[in-house]
């Protein structure tokens, strides 16, 4: 690695969550080096955001990557022909994995992220997942994190070496409203970020998707208004 | 699932190998998915060869599926810019992590397979891994495939209904030798196989890769002429 700062990969979705899991890998003090995946899913014009948010926040560089995860269908994120669920309660957003769920996808993603972050000569990955509020994606829990870093180990060259890859995943344990806090506190520029599920090509949120909901009961228990809304 | 066979996703690059672990899927009684992966390797042929082998084996549906691991450089296999290594001697070939490491390569490819087991409702995920003849790659080991096998049980909705994935490597422990005569008790169609990195546009072998030195190794030692090379 040339010298300076150590490198970390970073996935960016251009969602709330991820922004702010890059602002705190730069306020970390990493070389920022982000990663978005367009996977055929229904909202891509969050890759659009996510450029935005890499470029203000100051990641070193951007890359967005294609894969279409449609052969793996099952998700209404990437079928168009699910229905996307809308105004559901919080119970019925808690209390079962959603017809959202992409099967394996964090898998497929912090998969790709460790081959770029092999090829970097980086040892962190960040990734913005959460298992607070939204405790229904199997790929979003501490022991699925805890598995992939250890496998990381095993699977490349650099852990074969000795090399050691960690797993940051600093929102885990954080409701939406204190990753909103934390967002706030760093700068992110919330206004860019997208969570809906179903924007509109312009990328105005639905406001009646899960995420919206989540997002909306966050901003809510944070005391402020959401800037992506005004 | 509809009823009748159990379906099995099987990693089928075109090499002798992975033909090698579909017919043994096959031979098992599993309903073989075959999925292929383009990734901007040099030898694209293989998912010709890859396509055909799947339909003279009987697979009940064959998928390609396109990523460009650039991004991710750092093998000869996929930067046209580095130099395959030719012409190597045994011990170079097994002394060491080859060139040709394609950083978190099985690691990818097994996450997609995942993903589109789950979405089969498969529960047996086939790769034709190898430890014996070529050890220099971290992901052709048994703890890492050990280790993907509890990844997959915690990555996914499946896993976290209480089903269990199954990642097959039958070659695991086989010599190049041993896995010819495998292919061959088996019926499988060893002429269409291509291992070589650097095949030219006709699929013609180089004859000098190291996957081409260890496949004529392999042919040597079973006591039998290549048919690929007739």
């Amino acid at each position: 690695m040339s010298g300076g700062k150590r490198r970390a990969v970073v996935l960016l979705s251009g969602g709330l969550d991820s922004a702010t899991a890059l602002a705190i890998a730069l306020r970390s003090g990493f070389e920022a080096h982000a990663l978005t995946l367009l996977y055929g899913q229904r909202h891509a014009i969050e890759a659009e955001r996510a450029a935005k948010i890499a470029a203000m926040a100051g990641a070193h560089e951007h890359r967005t990557v294609r894969i279409d995860l449609s052969f793996a269908s099952g998700s209404a994120l990437t079928d168009a022909t699910m229905e996307l669920p809308k105004n559901r309660s919080d119970s019925q957003i808690s209390g079962a994995i959603p017809p959202t769920y992409v099967p394996a996808r964090n898998t497929i993603f912090l998969s790709l992220a460790l081959a770029w972050a092999e090829a970097l000569e980086a040892r962190d990955i960040f990734i913005g997942v959460n298992a607070v509020d939204y405790s229904g994606y199997p790929d979003c829990r501490p022991e699925f994190i805890a598995s992939f870093e250890h496998l990381a180990a095993l699977a490349t060259k650099a852990g074969l070496q000795g090399a050691r890859f960690n797993l940051r995943a600093p929102l885990l344990g954080m409701t939406k409203a204190e990753i909103i806090g934390k967002a706030v506190e760093l700068g992110v520029d919330l206004a860019s970020t997208l969570s809906c599920y179903d924007p509109d090509r312009t990328g105005r949120p639905c406001g009646s998707c899960d995420s919206c909901l989540l997002r909306a009961r966050g901003f809510r228990e944070a005391g402020m208004a959401d800037p992506a809304l005004e």
